[in-house]
């Protein structure tokens, strides 16, 4: 039986339930009398995305900071959660005070009021979360224009080495190993950026399913040619890539799980945005330029090569 | 290790977040700006809640249901609704199609706009609802008084009866066969008789962890006697317990799913609800009174035996 990707499977909910919004957004927006919410529902799986060594508070953590991570890229303040919970039957008390630890410290973190949620048996544990917040303006992934300049907000590339690391495919000690696995353990979506500065995006998106991922859906909303010609990438990572031989492209813009977001402003605002950015510590990276024409392109040494979508699929 | 049960599975989860709400009412309630919001969330997962019998199709409709039948209680109208779903990675698009199929189905039926949803792998299937809704007024579970009549939306105790069938558990054909499987695969929760009579109710919640759990609650929140004279059960499933030598009380009121509500009543408005419930074919059933007092009483003959709560719970 041939597998079916991710996209095929949304296709045919799409189809079936004559809802061309389904999985389209980043988040889901409706109207309940006159207030306009906005919800982003995410699921954690045990066997698909947490590796074994994972800490489970740290994955409870993370299934709630990948929903705020949406929210920063639109400029939302997430203001309720909604948990539900699917634990094997022989989990051990431990392990569930972990899991509650975790869902906590998220909630402290970005101001969630937890208001509630379900418990279920199940063969394998499953996070499922979905935030709300109220906004009547939400910056979406197309709206970029010519000459507007394309950011993110920080760098890219470690979640790969740090799940390799966490699986136990590779052996690595020290401070950039231990950069690595934090990266996929304690991800830290820019949601006082993003709040702060979406006034001024001219579009933006989160990047957890992959920088080529994102870049290609942007630039295919707005109908524009993404240039990029300054990777987000920091010198350990490319210091790191060379000596194991490893494709600094594909880590960068393939890995995903990095729950930063990339966004263009136009141009004049560029002093603005890198003040916030300081002020705010959000270490953001001016990548590249919007123009006409379509497609992304990555400057390797002289070319420009065309970086396709190769992000994270979930049924690859 | 001894398994934990979900109230304490529960307990650990109030504790850790500081908070009392998490799993206490059927439905969770919040403020956005000025509007009041009503959310449900539920899960159904495949080892615990699809027996292998029962069709995809029908299990994704039911996903959707179990929430609605929340509503119903509550008498909150659904009007929106998101949908994760996690899958296998080796599922048939033909499986898919069903559960698109379902959900179809399920939002037709209840006029649910689908606003989207997330999907995952996962080592089994998964459905997890969320609807939303909008109102200022909800009936809890506490308010009954002395007095008041209990009612039911319909008879109990087809499910276990339908799902022994659907899990091979026994072997049965004809009409009383199909009844009480088509009780599990194609609940109907009772929405348009909670939407236009919840205003004479004084108390009510859904049944669907079983009807002695949820009386249960209802009495120890109100801090009344609920004294139970009149069983809620069919003549056919009086005789299908009589000639199986089952205990006709455990069958109906320790089942559970049967996506009914429980509601009290003052007797002023017995009359009205009869009306409205005949206009909507809703085979409602008075089934007791409220007094003061503690517990829940049934009558058997021409005692009254304590009825405990003794229905479903997830990690038994």
């Amino acid at each position: 039986m041939t597998k079916l990707d991710e996209s095929t499977i949304i296709k045919i909910f799409q189809t079936e339930l004559g809802n061309k919004e389904f999985v389209s957004e980043d988040v889901e927006i409706f109207n309940l009398g006159k207030i306009r919410i906005v919800a982003k529902t995410d699921t954690l799986v045990e066997s698909t995305d947490i590796p074994s060594k994972m800490r489970l508070e740290d994955a409870a953590r993370k299934s709630i900071a990948a929903c705020v991570s949406d929210f920063a890229a639109k400029g939302i303040k997430p203001e309720y959660g909604i948990i539900s919970v699917n634990l094997p039957k022989n989990i051990s008390r431990s392990k569930i005070i972990d899991v509650a630890k975790g869902f906590k410290k998220a909630s402290t973190e970005y101001g969630i009021t937890i208001l509630g949620g379900d418990t279920n048996a199940g063969k394998e544990i499953v996070f499922n979360i979905s935030i709300f917040g109220n906004s009547n303006k939400i910056v979406t992934r197309k709206g970029s224009k010519n000459g507007d300049l394309i950011f993110v907000t920080g760098p890219f590339g470690y979640t790969t080495v740090g799940l390799d690391l966490l699986l136990g495919k590779i052996k690595e000690k020290g401070k950039f190993a231990e950069k690595a696995i934090k990266s996929v353990t304690n991800p830290k979506p820019k949601i006082s950026f993003g709040l702060k500065n979406k006034k001024y995006f001219s579009s933006s998106m989160d990047s957890s399913d992959g920088l080529s991922t994102t870049l290609n859906e942007m630039s295919k909303q707005s109908k524009k040619k993404f240039i990029i010609n300054n990777i987000p990438v920091r010198k350990d990572l490319e210091k790191y890539a060379k000596s194991h031989k490893l494709n600094l492209i594909a880590l960068v813009f393939h890995g995903g799980e990095e729950y930063e977001f990339v966004f263009t402003v136009p141009q004049k605002y560029k002093k603005i945005i890198k003040k916030s950015a300081n002020l705010l510590k959000t270490p953001i990276i001016e990548i590249g330029q919007v123009t006409s024409g379509k497609g992304v392109f990555v400057k390797e040494e002289k070319n420009y090569i065309n970086l396709r979508d190769l992000g994270w699929k979930h049924f690859g």
